[in-house]
């Protein structure tokens, strides 16, 4: 797990890093930044950011305390094949919700909805390291509107749930809400209907 | 339309009960708060606010900007019948937001996610006036459930088409997402399935 990086250094390197790697995703969203840019921000020799991070994906992941690594789950979700993937893929949402790294979603989804800069660069690394991957995963045609099909539901799941409460989504267990939402997801992600043209197609 | 009330009238009476009225939805929630409370606050006769805002809820709609009113939209939704409802309302939810009136979404949706006090109010009017109202005009088990669950699929796809503007999301037309996010909203709203108790039914 790049994204733990090791314990803080001598000299705080880890922090100063972290601090710069902020400002400077900041300044040039997630495509643009570089692990250079960050270590003359941080003023470190660049080999620290591997060192400590990993990668870019790892810095980013520690800098905006992200709490799931997307290199690590969504392999794991989709190692079982296609049945019941849209299943799994809400309870391991709920899960990580649930767990103590739901307070970090809640204050990632109150930045994103706040500030269009946290926006941009929310959409720049979901867009590449999250739906990405599954697009690569999943080898169906249309991948990138798939996964972000996908994504609005979770999404839109997660803010009734956890952000307004709304009863009964707020007091359901997790198996139900799989059972619920799941085949939504495995529709989107795998039913070639989804992506088919009708007579409607021309965009306005 | 009762929410959009009369024009100013001498003194600026509408504007004392719309300043009143947001005090007296914080602190008493929607359920909570009164045609008698919101008066007492506005220094006015009780009988102003049905005057000016036909009811508790014209009042409310008119204090949040609440771009649309639930006992004017459902209705027209729902009187063609069940069949092609899902994209209908797919259809109605994203004009109203590429409309004049999608800012006003746009600002509530950030103040339910960064305020409990907010989201608290947001989910009571939402489950009285919207969920309650489609609840009792679908005649279907679990009509609560229902409502809810199509409200998370609307709200993600609001975020990701407007907040974090995902593309294809963003570019996408009217016609084609709801092509693809409608069958979800009808089987979320007609599916005997969706509220089918499986094996795994006990609540943790």
């Amino acid at each position: 797990m790049p994204r733990t990086g090791r314990r803080p250094g001598a000299g705080g390197t880890r922090e100063k890093i972290l601090a710069a790697a902020r400002s400077h995703f900041g300044e040039e969203g997630y495509d643009g930044a570089t692990m250079r840019g960050i270590a003359a921000g941080a003023g470190v020799d660049p080999a620290m950011i591997p060192h400590y991070f990993g990668s870019k994906e790892g810095v980013f992941l520690a800098a905006v305390q992200f709490p799931v690594d997307p290199a690590e789950f969504i392999p794991r979700l989709l190692e079982p094949g296609i049945d019941g993937l849209g299943e799994r893929m809400v309870m391991f949402f709920l899960e990580t919700w649930d767990s103590a790294a739901g307070s970090s979603l809640l204050g990632l989804i109150r930045s994103v909805v706040s500030s269009e800069l946290a926006a941009d660069l929310m959409r720049e690394f979901v867009t590449r390291e999250v739906l990405g991957r599954i697009a690569e995963a999943i080898k169906l045609d249309h991948p990138q509107l798939r996964a972000s099909l996908v994504a609005t539901q979770l999404v839109g799941l997660a803010l009734l749930r956890y952000v307004i409460k709304v009863e009964p989504l707020s007091s359901a267990s997790r198996e139900e809400l799989a059972r619920w939402i799941g085949p939504t997801i495995q529709r989107y992600l795998t039913d070639p209907n989804v992506t088919a043209r009708g007579p409607s197609r021309r965009r306005r």
